[in-house]
């Protein structure tokens, strides 16, 4: 005797193409009545005119057909709410690539290999700057265990858009597009306690799954260290070349050139060196401070080959526009030329070592 | 017709069950003559009285009696030279677990999840208050790809010694233990390009394999990030708490509540949190500055449940002091209390989760 239990584990072994997972688990199957040796539910899609229709009609039928004791099968279908997709969309992870979708003629990436000097910020700036001067513009945050970037740029709360099949960029008041692990989280203090294998899998899913749609620029921000998110940017992304952010300390330096090390091993070209928090002028008196002691950059560029594309000074203005997520009202017209000069130094984006997929 | 080259590739084969290694490659075999179907060869042992003499020799008949062609085999043993040796413990890496002739009292973690905060720094001022204090101590850089702490308590170019079975670390002028992967390297700007688990891997080599002694305090400077490094030395080392390091942004107390998180769903118990850069006095005109903006560290204090143990002074002394390896120099008096309230909190090391071997 069939029941309906019988036909609903049958139907775990069906599984939408597009999304990856059976229709079960995915919540489309709706309205199982078994009648003697006849079944009939209904399939809810996520589209009415699901390209997909027949196909999952089909495989249901066969499914449910070879059970013993049915000789008759019903599928009807029916469209999700859009709270069902809604739902559907934040439970399951989309796993369709929407890269093909994506049209991304430049993408940078930030690096230092050095911790908390600034590689969020110099991200954040050049963006603007970009995006000042017109030009379509997106971030991808790649520091999955300590994101900085929406912090900057986006109110609290901010979430990105996800359909079924991607997740849409959250967008900061001027259009830049952000893609972020804390904008996932439900608490932005919730630690991401991955080992290195979820990290480059999660980078990679904000390259193939995120809608970025047309952009001039796409701005990477990478995390401190040599190992898995930095290998796995510089392997995987289509690169046009990355810029390398220092402190004044030879200490920082140090660290910074095994770093620039990683990228000419994988055939990155770098675009240039940027010094950040280089002097503090005190708005007492005017003096200025080499705070973090006498600079370095200048030797760290040598060494690497690059230009030093700019100083940046220590502006407690700086600190409390981040803090706020409002990065982009910063006035400072300091990082125009920098940017510039990196604009002009780009090539466009250039086919990675392993490709994302 | 059996050639030396057939009897040195067979030997290939022969591992020392000790060294992990096959004997070839350690450089322990010597003078192989090949007499018709007879092979004659010397073994050069690490030690003459090798424990393992009998069954290393016995594997080394039988692989060469595999070949065609053999029929007698006649193996002696000699014992290397002290330079053999030497160049044998810097060549290999030393597997033999030296960790039971330690004797570690207190393991006490430096994390912050942010980088660029003073994690070093903290764990160096640590380390130097109790050396000054007269305690016996260590202090393992945990930090693989970003290492900061030889650059600020060695003169350049310092080495720890080897032995065959073990590392000893080196030391510093005031005699603090300092182990580091870049004191493993022959170029300080090496970039050390590994995944995660070989990262693991040798963060517990520095506990395994490191001839530490006795200390009454081994400081574990740990990388930013909740990640394989972080793990590793949450799971496996015996720590008897950690402490937190901030700066005053916001920015930076968001992604530390994130390592406090980490801590505490690891069981870690957190001794408190230090607020670095906190503020900068003017040399000039003595007026005090909030660079990195208004202080957060109280509410990050307090969200995480642990005391602020105190806030250090931007100072561009510490930076110079670092750049030159003198840090043990610099005169603050600051940190004193800052490491008695930590002794204070400090349990005695706690068997860890997952123990490294």
């Amino acid at each position: 005797m069939v029941t309906t239990e019988h036909v609903t584990d049958a139907l775990r072994t069906v599984e939408d193409p597009e999304l990856k997972r059976d229709i079960v688990s995915l919540g489309m199957v709706r309205e199982v009545r078994v009648e003697g040796d006849q079944v009939h539910l209904t399939l809810a899609l996520t589209t009415a005119n699901c390209p997909l229709k027949e196909r999952l009609t089909e495989d249901t039928r066969k499914a449910v057909l070879a059970l013993d004791g049915v000789s008759h099968v019903e599928v009807r279908t029916t469209e999700m709410t859009a709270e069902e997709k809604g739902r559907l969309a934040g439970a399951g992870k989309p796993e369709g690539t929407v890269a093909g979708l994506n049209d991304i003629r430049h993408v940078i990436a930030v690096i230092s290999g050095k911790g908390g000097v600034g590689k969020s910020l110099v991200s954040a700036l050049l963006a603007v700057a970009l995006r000042r001067a017109g030009q379509r513009v997106g971030i991808l945050d790649a520091d999955i265990t300590g994101p900085s970037i929406p912090k900057m740029l986006l109110p609290n709360g901010a979430r990105p858009e996800t359909s079924p099949t991607a997740f849409l960029p959250a967008r900061t008041a001027s259009g830049i597009g952000v893609m972020s692990i804390n904008l996932l989280l439900e608490d932005e203090s919730q630690p991401v306690i991955w080992r290195g294998p979820l990290i480059g899998r999660a980078i990679q899913q904000f390259w193939t799954d995120v809608l970025w749609g047309t952009l001039d620029y796409l701005v990477v921000d990478l995390p401190p260290g040599t190992s898995d998110a930095s290998l796995t940017v510089m392997q995987s992304l289509p690169l046009s070349g990355a810029v390398l952010v220092t402190s004044p300390q030879d200490l920082a330096g140090m660290v910074v050139r095994k770093a620039a090390q990683m990228a000419l091993t994988l055939n990155i070209p770098i675009l240039g060196l940027i010094e950040n928090m280089s002097y503090f002028t005190c708005p007492n008196c005017g003096v200025q401070h080499d705070v973090f002691g006498v600079s370095h950059a200048a030797e760290t560029a040598a060494s690497a080959g690059v230009p030093l594309l700019g100083r940046l000074p220590l502006d407690p203005e700086i600190a409390r526009l981040c803090d706020q997520g409002q990065i982009e009202a910063y006035a400072g017209e300091a990082f125009r030329p920098i940017a510039e000069a990196i604009v002009a130094r780009a090539p466009a984006a250039r086919p990675p070592i392993m490709p994302a997929k």
